[in-house]
């Protein structure tokens, strides 16, 4: 491989030829050797970089510290990144330094080394036109750019991946509630044989867990939104023009076209980032759901002979290289698998919100990487579960109906008429003797055969649907 | 001993003759010998019942399915409760069943059997005025009381003991914050020398970190104001009379004189407690606001000789038993602590949470015993290190004076007169030569002494304030 | 109340004047009010305590340091202790310092106070006999006693509780697993039906969990059979007599009978606590064993009705306050929920164990508080879940032959005969027809009846049953 | 693209014409649209597989069930796989079905077509001469080959990667242990300055913690050395010929040259994955020590004017992008956050482990993506802490003279001499006054000049020193 001479504060560095990084990435590519093949910084964060360098540059132009030719070079290659053009230029890993001081300078030194060549000038020019750290970073801190980055990354993902992923699945269990709300089935606690309800309210059941946690993720945006560009080295901002903060904070906005603000105050925003902690406690409320639908639709649909059979999922593949014929609910699978994955990106990311020391938390690259981990998996498991799964489900009818009316638990509408005693006496009889709950509650004599017609009538049993759903 | 026999739908129970609870109470007794010394089912959630059982039976009153006499008394019993007068009377554990169900009976028996003695009964009698299941549990399953009760336990102390505690402490720094608002001392971040920034500056990042975190608990209310109450077994509300959901909620914020409301879903309120997930999820963000502000104080407190020493906290105690003389942050020892725990329990909540099946939850009661844990916890210690620490932390002005003075990181103001690279180029060399900034920088030529005075000024370097606080 | 005066090196506190302990006792007690109701240290580390004191004493007196009356006053305030006479003296929570000191000096106050009141002194004598720091707390730190009490509990619990109770299930599972060895049943994996095996079958993998998750936890001895006692305060062993470290070793071994030796490495024994996060690793190993089986057990017996059905367990209680005749699953309720304390103790355990710094971890107190927590549930509960449901768990044949009989998995038999894929097919096809796997094979015409029958025999698919158990 | 048609038992699917996998992956590519970009299955576990289907091959040979052409072209794919030439032939994810199913299909489906292709064959032929199901999964199940392959690549990683990462770091600070040995520090507990010892007895710390770390994973390795395969679909061994358990482990143990047996109990190893749990155990227990080591170098190299400044450890490359000149302890924070992650991906486990259900757990891909992760980051983490820190770690001793000389804590000393409260009384008086504690000892009168100098001396109070190191 051909290299070229580059240089930073602590001397020379020989850097690949051809690539736009500099001294301070290919040293970190040195240092770092840590999972390099699997844990790249997550693009999100390179692209959240590009939003805020351009923002930055802007800004810088506004308050008359960069001149116009170079705030638009540095535009134009920050454009270039978020179009995917340059995506082979970040070669960093997550374990690097705390800050994310790296990553801040591998961007800074590929917008600065792509702005330079965009200009006409060449890789191997000793001087170029934009400087890593005086132009491109200027006004800036890894500091306030890293957790700037993240909150953008956080904020974007939520709102182009992990909402409109659960949104779609949660609008199909909707559909599907309603479609099954007549549906009488028997209902199940402690796994064991309950009162009936219906299919629709089930399903209604699952629709409210995901509109609960879509308003907690929604909660949790008003804090992501407070950004922490313009606080420079410690939180006070050193180095910035006047009302940087506050400027820098629109052009991000504008650029990104969503609703970030200045944070309020910086010196929490680059020591902690309790926001990411606790839009990560949305996150996993949001696992907690997703493992209970994907264990009861499983359960449901368990069979088909020897479960409970209830549901029909989609067929999606055959389900195993030994048994023929098997198929299994894989989406399911798929989708409590991401439950877990959750909630232990939860605890990494506790553990890294809660180490922050003094001036500054350096455990953000893992927390991100963890926070962008979960955002994605939960949306794009939910848009799996949905088209593979959830559009397909269908009620076994025969099965439905077998279960509820054989179900002892029935006896419970009796509890009114003749008290909680007699009629567990009815039930437990029923069940000692294998018989129905009529002809026990008859040869007890606790009531008429009318009266049992009347009064033990499953779809009576209900209720006055109380159901969320559309 | 002496007994008295009780009954249930299983048969005849030897109960404590003196005892107000019955023959379900003392099953659970002798099935469930797991850490009955150290685990009770919590006495918040015995409170939460009365609460609930109270409000029921006015509700069933006003429905005209309860007599005026049985609802006084179950009401009079139940205040007997809440003030604490039956403490003895609830010995179940939290290692019961899932739903529990038996502390529900607790509940039902005691206030059955006290109402039958404050109506002039014996205990010994066979037949009781008021009956645990159709008298005391009347329109209510288990399945809809205890997480009634979770959630009104869960209010409750959140606004008693966690938000107080919270707000005591967050007031303290406040007012510490602007009391060292002018006190300039060197910033750390990466553990190491950074720029400058006053002593409230730094208190302002905790203020906000606390601000935001009452704003996560708070968030977290609306979702925990949901009563499951008037679903019964399922969901559907069999055995409830009309509106009784509305009307019970209306009869519990009553008698809390707290905002509940009917949950809109009653299936997702029995079989899934998303709501205790997502408001720890905030209780957790506070923990790990508290583990950085603990961590913080005790290092910047660090010494007497051989730290960092900026910050003195009291002294409460001896310290060592072998080292005399020693004394040592206790305060933040067990703030820190705790953050820990809640870490834990965190994770025995979201494992409970996300482990519902079909209709119910039976992770209740492990649920519910952690969160009230936490809420605890951090309310009485952040009472504690309030009134034992931060309302007696002083800064020892020499020691920040002599680190300031000593930085080598002054040098960052140089950056936008004489560039980044000259910057630190006159930084290394001091540190190298164990020099000053100003004897190198002049050394090097890059500035005149003057100028040097003029630009590095640690006083203002610390920024256009910019903090939360009063 | 009355009070006396008792001193320390800080000043005079009053005491409750009846009570054993001293002055440092009472201002933790004052400086520490977080739930005091409800975290007491555990009762398990202050005989730890006890153990160690009479060991130091005896330590003490062979190396001419103590006297004889001396240290066999304390000897025999220690007896007291650990005969439970004293029980009400140690008021202090886990919330406290994070070496534990101020219950190191509970402990060495009320030994030296009982002490002079065993040798004829009153509580209010101004000069007492024996002195808390320099006679019981001779050549002892907090630093390494705390930690030696934090092993000598954890082993003693693991030996005394846990590895018992684990043992009791894992027996009566295997001798279930004995008697069930012949009955066939269909498997079930991704909860859909499977090819065959037998009850027994299936619980000798209960069992084979057991016995790995047993052997886990004595892998974890060893390391937690070293002390730490002798380090002092740093690791250094200052102010100790020569060889104290292997003579104290000594002496605890003997008094406890278990063998504990002296620690290789000191240092490491006082600032990390890796032997409980290690132990803890075992635990929750368990936990997730138990979890397993909890779940297996409550689902086989679902029903009674419109479950699987398959197992019969005990009736212990009645299940519902409002469904009569219901009987649930609560041991396994229970069990499962202790799996999920255990998994939140251990993320407690893992950030107080990452946590130490320099020469002292402080996060002891919470360490063992979660240790000793999840080491007696799951001893408890292994009892409970034993006693309560283990023993009587039976077979419900009728439905186990029903579930064999009907299952397409059969025909992972004829894999091997006519290939993957024609067996595939016949599954398919009786699936979508809802007919029986001989019909559709034969209709199919790939083999004919006899073949069927002599290929196809659920019994023959059990295998060369390979299962430990005894 | 150009495509061919392959089929299962489902039908047929498009897949691409130069690929050597088949339908059932293609299926699982399009059926699982989750983090495709950043998620793939292991490539430990692809070639955990390899060595599996190689040695199956070679068992159903020697049982005569395959023949010896088609056992050598299945040995031959799978030395290609080994060898890295068909590293872009597995395109599945993790999130896929939780047996891991489609993954060894496709393995399946390349060895067969690749095999195929060796053998003369064209992709594109409708029949090929080796069978994915029928040949290559011979006497195999997904449900015993991936746990197989989990137990493999968990093997094979720790004794590959994280057990050499650990044990060079460990060599290294055992090598700094001994250098600094004589070096007398002071010591700090709760942060505060404390006895002294030598910088290398605090090392020695570190190197036991280690060691003990590497024992825990030792022990941990006897249970993932037993191996599910042979207990094929549900752990009875169906389809496989006589002995096949033994011998294909036989043959396993050989082609990885590792001490694999046959696990004595098949179904725990389908239905369970306790083995993984266990051993995360001992990987988590190691991330506790690493993060106290780095936190321990970090805080002892802070500074270099207003930290600790104890130590100095390698600069490596520039730490600030807005601060001239700073150095920071950038291989600390990369080992810290990886503690972070190893702590998150043991919940992950947990959660996954304690999930499975009947015969099979259905959480193996989430389960080793997490242990394969932490086993990487561990072993990699602490080559690069030792290459680019530890090795680099030289005492700063003027810095380490003084402050021990100004330590207040040496006053310990006189314990033995003069009492616990008039030593007390020294140290509290020359903290007050800012003294030293001769000055004041001899003000008070406590003892002689002469004595202060023969009592007080740093270099004898640190110990008979006991540390382990070489």
């Amino acid at each position: 491989m051909e290299y070229r001479i580059e240089k930073d504060t602590m001397g020379q560095v020989q850097v690949p030829a051809n690539v736009y990084w500099g001294a301070q990435t290919q040293r970190s590519i040195e240092n770092f050797k840590i999972a390099q093949d699997i844990n790249k910084m997550p693009h999100e964060i390179i692209r959240a970089f590009a939003y805020l360098k351009k923002a930055a540059a802007l800004t810088n132009l506004d308050a008359g510290v960069l001149p116009q030719e170079k705030s638009d070079l540095i535009g134009q290659a920050c454009d270039e990144i978020l179009a995917g053009k340059l995506d082979d230029q970040f070669p960093l890993v997550v374990w690097q330094t705390g800050s994310g001081t790296q990553s801040n300078m591998n961007v800074n030194e590929v917008v600065a080394y792509r702005g330079h060549v965009l200009h006409g000038g060449q890789l191997s020019d000793e001087k170029k036109f934009l400087h890593p750290n005086d132009d491109v970073n200027k006004s800036q801190s890894s500091n306030d750019t890293f957790p700037t980055a993240m909150h953008i990354a956080a904020y974007k993902i939520l709102l182009d991946v992990t909402i409109p992923g659960i949104t779609k699945l949660r609008d199909t269990l909707a559909a599907k509630s309603k479609q099954f709300m007549n549906i009488v089935k028997i209902g199940r606690t402690h796994f064991m044989d309950a009162t009936p309800l219906t299919v629709g309210q089930e399903f209604s059941g699952y629709v409210s867990q995901l509109d609960h946690g879509l308003r907690a993720i929604n909660n949790s945006l008003a804090h992501l939104s407070e950004l922490a560009l313009g606080g420079t080295a410690v939180g006070t901002g050193i180095n910035t023009p006047p009302n940087y903060s506050e400027n820098v904070a629109k052009h991000i906005a504008n650029v990104t076209g969503l609703p970030f603000i200045t944070a309020e105050n910086k010196f929490e925003a680059l020591a902690a980032h309790d926001a990411i902690v606790e839009a990560h406690g949305a996150l996993k409320t949001v696992a907690a759901s997703l493992m209970k639908i994907g264990n009861d639709i499983r359960m449901l649909s368990s069979g088909p002979r020897a479960g409970i059979g209830e549901l029909h999922i989609p067929d999606n593949e055959p389900g195993s290289s030994i048994m023929p014929g098997k198929v299994n609910p894989t989406q399911c699978e798929a989708m409590t698998m991401v439950a877990a994955q959750v909630m232990g990106n939860d605890v990494a990311i506790n553990i890294g919100g809660m180490n922050g020391h003094f001036e500054l938390n350096v455990f953000k690259p893992v927390m991100i990487f963890n926070f962008l981990h979960s955002a994605r998996l939960i949306g794009d498991v939910c848009v799996s579960f949905n088209d593979k799964c959830a559009e397909g489900i269908e009620p076994i009818e025969a099965n439905i109906k077998k279960h509820v009316d054989s179900s002892l638990m029935l006896v419970t509408a009796l509890n009114t008429k003749i008290g909680y005693y007699k009629a567990a006496e009815i039930a437990q009889t029923a069940h000692k003797n294998g018989s129905t709950l009529k002809e026990t509650a008859l040869q007890l004599g606790y009531l008429t055969e009318d009266e049992f017609n009347e009064w033990v009538k499953p779809e009576d049993m209900v209720g006055r649907s109380n159901v969320s759903g559309d």
